[in-house]
């Protein structure tokens, strides 16, 4: 796929470089899995061409991702140190947005997960990064905590290029239809169904 | 997902302990993206947990991945300096194995293939590594050049706990029919409808 030539050319008025290097709006939804893990192993090839990577996780719980974490603290950590790989931010939401002084309020997610986008907004009007990731971002939308019109709107209107991964189930029609690329995990066998519960280094 | 509960217990015989450990053989299969990236982001699991991962990569182009190589390779060698996470080994075809003394033969990909398919076998008898990732593997079994039987065999017969990771597209049904876990990636949307290719940090 990588090297597949496109079926037709578009009158965009792009040339072919600047279609090529059109920043993506990317969604991997559905209810199989693979849809955090797929948007954690993009971006190893993004920090591999030393891009700035964020990922805001929009979960509650503090064990989910801790493995994808720390081996992102640790590219990180070798960035820093010597200057290969792009630098990346790891915030969640779960005890609080690492940037706001605030402690967490457990009880009002609806206003953390608001809070959490007002930020990506002021990032992604300071081109701040070049690739975020907005894991299990659907929820918030489709509870209403955050506004897809607001979401849309903003991510079209984005400036320079910026790429931008949402992932999470039952994602908003209006949110697939802004979108360049969409995924969908679909499960065909899942272990649950053999009764076998989660393991870790598989589930986390 | 993680945290659910399975919908039944089923009567195996194994405590839950033992079934929760179970090894798992994972397929992530169909047209969509998706596939080798989940795969990658799920090791980044497995390597936090001190696993011994290795990847096998059954594909020609040396581009391919190459993200993923270096944020491995950096990985791997974070464990071998400072000993946290596990160690990671990284094997394609495309010039000939590594372990192998002979020169790439690019003209004979099948003999690769089978090649690669015997080392497999002989690391999942020794117990050599925790997660294996056969990356695009389903080709060479779609084409004959690797014997599904014997593939089907081996990973219901590899001793202790090694869990197998394969990815490509049209999984071979018996090697469906094995496997605990499949997902399957589907297109939504792709950039390459609308007149785009492929640009480095996406697709490589």
């Amino acid at each position: 796929m990588p090297q597949g030539q496109p079926s037709f050319i578009p009158d965009d008025g792009l040339t072919t470089r600047q279609r090529r290097y059109r920043p993506l709006l990317i969604v991997h939804t559905g209810d199989g899995k693979g849809k955090s893990t797929a948007a954690f192993g993009l971006a190893l090839r993004g920090w591999n061409q030393g891009w700035r990577i964020a990922v805001f996780q929009f979960v509650k719980s503090a064990k989910w991702r801790v493995g994808e974490q720390t081996a992102f603290d640790t590219l990180a950590a070798v960035h820093r140190a010597q200057g290969v790989g792009g630098p990346i931010e790891w915030h969640k939401m779960g005890s609080g947005w690492s940037w706001s002084r605030k402690p967490g309020t457990e009880a009002d997610h609806a206003a953390a997960a608001a809070e959490g986008w007002a930020e990506i907004k002021r990032r992604l009007a300071e081109q701040r990064h070049d690739l975020y990731i907005l894991d299990e971002f659907t929820y918030p939308i489709t509870w209403g905590w955050v506004d897809v019109n607001d979401v849309v709107s903003t991510l079209r209107e984005r400036p320079g290029r910026q790429h931008v991964v949402i992932t999470g189930r039952r994602a908003h029609p209006a949110l697939l239809d802004a979108a360049d690329l969409v995924t969908e995990m679909v499960k065909v066998r899942h272990p649950m169904d053999s009764g076998q519960k989660g393991q870790r280094g598989i589930e986390w």
